[in-house]
């Protein structure tokens, strides 16, 4: 039995999230069932790094997966490249290694990007939110310094969750411009609340409205109540971008 | 009454075509409907500047229509901005401006765009051809270069279609890199016939495996039978990407 991590992409337009629940379809139950098939059958659990909410992206996911040995083991790449045909169009296996690492529970930071448009585009729509009206960035990224550092995100997360801290610590949270009409809005952490990056996105994008001043940050995070901030943005923007360990 | 040329783009994943048929969404019902609501259901026809297939894209596209005078007509970014927001994600409108020009006889010049990627990729799949084996593209541009002229395309075309003439003069044809693991195929000319841009690519990818020598397109076009080319390649990869007038 060795422990190896597999890096991977997938499109979260028809999955139920990354975590498997039952009677949906889900990214970690198609990897476990093409590994299963690699071992005759044989149940095999994968860890991920975290989960992803229904319809969000992963540019970049970690898994890790104790794994009994086997003679498709002795080439890495091969045992990728066969994985990869039995998985589906939107899953995507980089590369595989050894290591005795956790995926969960030592990744140190995690990225994500929320991508959006502001002029129609037909090409980009499932993977980009679509916003027609003007914001105003510079106000935006005004608002986003106050979230740097570690604090209590009770109110830009999903309520009652049981996780038994809702302090994260932000290490960077900017908008940067991607092309003329198009931005995204980077975040990293050490970890994130259920729906913590999309709570987020929708307060800020009131911001850029003008409905809320980028002052206003610090107090919605102290009233610890997700009434405090703005609704959510639509999960087909967010991608889960980078993960360190 | 006056003529209008409108600019737009489509994905046409979900569409039959551009052309109406009946009993099948198609990208000019959507248009012509959304122009009968600003016209009070009256019946407004469009002309485009070509068909294109059931799942083909268009990155620039041109259409005609002649409109009885309207107050909306004044301003015609105001036009085209209340018909994108009737029109469906999938339909964007982009510039507006009044013509003499007929769309589809007044073009001179075509040009499509083949997507075609590497290296699995689950954020790009709808759009570009996922071709998982090595091609030789050199040996395809040379036999590309065999294409350019005024030529019979008989052999590349769809059969039966009731079309005059299969003579096309094409001006350009050529494979270039788009990243590293994605080129296109990018073709140029006065005219295409039903298919033309797909058996083309069949065609050149085979050349790509070995199977075809670059001297064969010579003679393949010289057959006039679509049995002598390559089977055309999916739908999805192609774009409607230039017209000029």
């Amino acid at each position: 039995m060795k422990r190896y991590f597999i890096e991977l992409s997938y499109n979260g337009k028809n999955f139920f999230g990354w975590q498997r629940q039952p009677g949906q379809i889900s990214v970690q139950e198609e990897i476990e069932t093409a590994l299963s098939k690699l071992y005759s059958n044989k149940e095999i659990s994968v860890v991920g790094c975290g989960r992803t909410d229904s319809g969000v992206h992963a540019k970049s996911y970690f898994l890790h997966v104790d794994l009994p040995d086997h003679d498709a083991l002795k080439d890495l790449n091969q045992f990728i490249f066969k994985l990869n045909k039995m998985l589906p169009k939107s899953i995507v296996l980089h590369e595989m290694f050894e290591t005795d690492k956790h995926a969960r529970f030592d990744a140190i930071k995690r990225t994500y990007r929320y991508f959006v448009h502001f002029k129609k585009d037909p090409f980009i729509n499932e993977q980009s939110w679509y916003f027609p009206q003007q914001l105003d960035v510079k106000r935006m990224n005004e608002a986003a310094q106050s979230l740097i550092g570690t604090k209590d995100f009770t109110s830009l997360s999903k309520l009652h969750t049981d996780v038994k801290t809702n302090i994260c610590t932000v290490s960077d949270a900017e908008w940067k411009q991607e092309s003329e009409n198009a931005w995204y809005f980077e975040i990293s952490a050490d970890r994130f609340l259920r729906n913590m990056v999309r709570a987020t996105v929708g307060t800020l994008v009131d911001v850029g409205l003008g409905k809320i001043n980028p002052t206003d940050i610090t107090p919605i995070l102290n009233a610890k109540d997700r009434g405090a901030a703005s609704t959510s943005v639509p999960a087909h923007g967010l991608f889960l971008w980078e993960i360190d360990y």
